[in-house]
């Protein structure tokens, strides 16, 4: 049994770690700290906490963050990187959902989140936390970056390829599709209801955030140095969780992209590829940590296309949270992770 | 370990069951049955079930049936009333999700449902399946009428009150709306996404088949043998799952609505009374077996409100029927139904 | 052809005058106001106005305000009482869709409201804008308050009975459902998308706003002096737009309330007395002026339903607002607001 | 003032339909029919049609369809072309908004749709209807083929670049999505609302029954005869309108698309070109025939993108078949289509 603590339990990952940890069977949740939500209960952020014992949400500043054995951080960029060191100090290791830790050259870091990096210096010892990629980094290490949701489908569906030098690598287009908590819980009006409803969008088209991230991991499966391009370009579903990238290939060689994925992925517990023919759907994974990938030829175009799910807020981002803490701790993988989803 | 069978599984209660069933800790699933879905396999009607044994579905007619020890009829109705006997005297244990043996009377059963009941002579035997009221009959019973919805909803919220004789019988309002799951899986034009989605209507006004029910189940509660009169109109929320029903009461007398319900309920772990100022909110039972109830005070209308709130797929069908068939087999109450609500 | 502004165009009501008087056979829109959108052009808040005049956003201190023939507010309570003395003595006839001159009562406005009304001298000569109801006074009025959404729907159903002395005036349910846009376009977490979507709540539950505003109606509306009481619960709908009321009413005596509300409104173009078996659903007037209207027998009540339906951004606010300019300036009483619904 | 009939009234393009002739200014709608609504009134099947004259539905051997002007056949595959000739004869001019006659090559059609074409003969003289590009076939044709509402969206965005010549017609990759009103009102278990809302997939992924419509257009569009590739590759956005298709794509030099598009759609009515930064949402085009489209370059690719926008009931279906008629009987290209979109 582990002591948890996580820093930013009301917005909508941070909902989903306290949900995923009060029920996990090798974890006290001993900490929770919210901007907004200081001084209530757990229960007042999601009432179905009734019988659990009801935690008081602190702030930040909780000394008693120091003593977790693991600290996660759902917050906006800029606050992982200034209580990081801290914490690590005190020995407490740090799983980061935030896009602090995940670019590996600060001055990138900087031009697009347009801030300094405070934390330079731990950069290097940042392990990037795509469970299936970079698991034997990942037991070890003591300042987890948690992938991007975007960026988690993206590498998921394309590194098996990219590996396998079976694929063009100047010829990737990702088009990307998400339901609206990815924008987070902030008070915009973009995101209101009447906005969003019955309504779809592009956003970030010439460079979202994930760009960079999904490039960098792209570059680092691609043995043989080439240069990786990407059209890369986000769209709100009317819904609040979920994504699916459509994800538009061409081959270098004859390949069978099926038996690529299958071989890839024959071993893993969350990333399941989907038997030919079939087509993944955002409902099939929402409320779980799985991922299903489908592979569809194409008879009127000179490319193959790879069709990825994931719930942007357990996979994309609490789920591969604890699945990183799970290999940590060398707990199950599946610990706490077991939920399947609902239908409807 | 009990072995278990679905009769229905792809209908949304019969989803639900499923989901519910692989996952409970005492028992295993050994047989389904779905008319339309017969001889797929679970995984092609639930995706995320991708790791468990991949049962076969069958259809009603499969012996294995009469293997189980307890079996779930998730069927529209018409279909328990014709099996029943043939499993209880094989031994096993029914649980009927379908309205078949929810009514005493065969004479209003079957003007509401306007055909023939055939198995008039089960009706005395069967047990009314509303956990919370009827506990002691439902442990030794070999025969369970699982309640309706709405009718789970409201006399979860009701029953409290008529027993304390603290309510008017000819003053009841209950203004109820339902996600339209409730309406089934069946393909009807009403039920498209293009009719339901940011539309809100009421139905079945002036009689819908879960007002006797509700009758007979709150004029049961009522221990002075007047005559309880209800206004019941039930309507479609655009959403997929969750009922709340508002009640507009009167009191006979000075009460505190607030004390009569936490007494009523200080030993349930499903039904849960709000703290005074706070409202339940549909998406704070989905995906749970919760029942969330609150009171308020009027004081521009000589009256009180209570509201109450349930996922009508988990307290109002699957999850109260596995709530009853844990107390049947001596499992702990909370077995298999412990998962949280997902926000958002 | 008048001349007309908007104080406040970029709100939801704003965004539907804006909609409705750019396409008026006989007004031109002059000004348009917004605190928010001030600098830009209207086609960059509806851009389907991609043809039209491309009027550029002003603020509220526009001194072209005061050479409009009407000025509509819509606003948030309190701004309407600082300005409307101003451009009434530059001949400005207003139409406010605030609530600042809806209660007649200064004290009731300032206890509901809670701020000083600073413009209690133009109370009394303020017109409440119930167009079906104060047609005669709404003809000649300077300074209209144009009424609430729910307060439409509420009163449009209720006057007819209660001027007809067939309601029984303590006895009054009101249960009321609005989608979200009536919260208003504020950037509130209640209102985002993935608060509300898949959601139902109730809200307000002892004291909405409106509450008073109705009795006020309803009072005025019943010619004995006796007291109404009423139970007025609204509700947040997950979809956009539209209010759905369902009234559980009693008699006084035996009446045929579909004959009463086919009477009533014989003349009305825009509130329409459905047959009887049908129902009214929201969609049905969703884009529309209309108001909907049905009634229902109760077999196992002693009452009475009745059921209405307004779209709450036109008949209760925009629409009605331009129904009342309609009848100041003697133009035709549909002009401008003769769309059909959109199905779906 | 021509007369107008509907074959195909109650589906959701024959309700735009319906909608839109009734408010037309030079259009009596004289006769309407449809298989299931068949002996209903038109105010049955869309309630705010409260106030029209009430036309009662017949059927499609309704003898008053050959004394029409214009009929228009908003009718499944294969019903068109079975009553085309017959109407042609009787000097009726035809819109139909079906598939039959949108392939020039009767093999083509019958591979995609599964039986024989028994009208080939009317196939070299239907105009297809795509309003901005085929305009002068248009004005003089007896038999228009509407488009299909994909193959609007593609063809209205790339033809201006094929025309030019500035487009690599192999490397063009379509990825597009639909509310769920383009797969018909027909009641199919998967456009349920419970199947729908919350969640997001691709569906036809290898062979959609647009994609040889759009390629033929495409096709034509592109004067040097060199083969058009196409990945093509539809979604249902959880929403009941409105197509976005997002176009990536590759120059073959270099090039302004943002001046292309511009040029090309300067004096257009319905296609606006939006200013630099801008970019569409489905809620901009929702009921209105407009067509919005947006260029972005693209910093981290080595292509552009093109995005475009129209309510797929209306400018792709209903709104361009009015359009169309507009100008067959030299009406206002606007006629009947001015309305603007509703926000929200």
């Amino acid at each position: 049994m582990i002591s948890a603590g996580i820093v930013g339990c009301s917005g909508y990952a941070g909902l989903e770690l306290t949900r995923i940890l009060t029920q996990h069977p090798s974890v006290h949740l001993s900490v929770v700290t919210s901007r907004t939500d200081s001084g209530k209960l757990l229960r007042d952020i999601n009432p179905s906490l009734l019988n659990s014992e009801n935690l008081k949400i602190t702030n930040v500043a909780d000394p008693a963050l120091g003593d977790c054995d693991v600290v996660f951080f759902a917050t906006p960029h800029g606050v992982a990187m200034r209580h990081a060191e801290t914490l690590l100090r005190r020995g407490v290791r740090i799983v980061d959902l935030s896009p602090d830790f995940r670019l590996r050259d600060s001055n990138v870091w900087e031009f697009w989140y347009g801030q300094e990096h405070c934390a330079k210096h731990l950069l290097d010892e940042a392990v990037y936390g795509l469970s299936e990629i970079y698991y034997d980094q990942i037991k070890t290490a003591r300042l987890i970056a948690n992938p991007g949701c975007y960026a988690t489908a993206v590498q998921l569906a394309l590194i098996p390829f990219l590996q396998a030098e079976e694929l063009d690598p100047k010829n990737i287009i990702a088009d990307a599709k998400s339901g609206i908590s990815g924008a987070g819980r902030g008070s915009k009006r973009d995101n209101l209801f009447a906005e969003v409803s019955g309504n779809f969008r592009a956003y970030s088209v010439n460079g979202h955030r994930h760009h960079p991230e999904i490039l960098q991991g792209l570059q680092e499966g691609l043995s043989d140095g080439s240069e990786v391009r990407l059209s890369f370009v986000p769209h709100i579903i009317p819904a609040s969780r979920g994504i699916l990238v459509t994800l538009h290939l061409r081959a270098l060689r004859s390949i069978n992209p099926q038996v690529t994925l299958e071989n890839f992925y024959k071993d893993s517990c969350f990333v399941h590829i989907m038997r030919k023919g079939e087509l993944p759907e955002t409902r099939f994974v929402n409320g779980t940590n799985n991922c299903l990938i489908s592979t569809c030829d194409q008879d009127l175009y000179d490319g193959f296309l790879v069709l990825v799910v994931i719930d942007n807020l357990i996979k994309g981002a609490a789920g591969q949270a604890v699945q990183n803490m799970n290999m940590m701790f060398q707990f199950k993988e599946e610990a706490g992770l077991e939920s399947l989803c609902l239908i409807p």
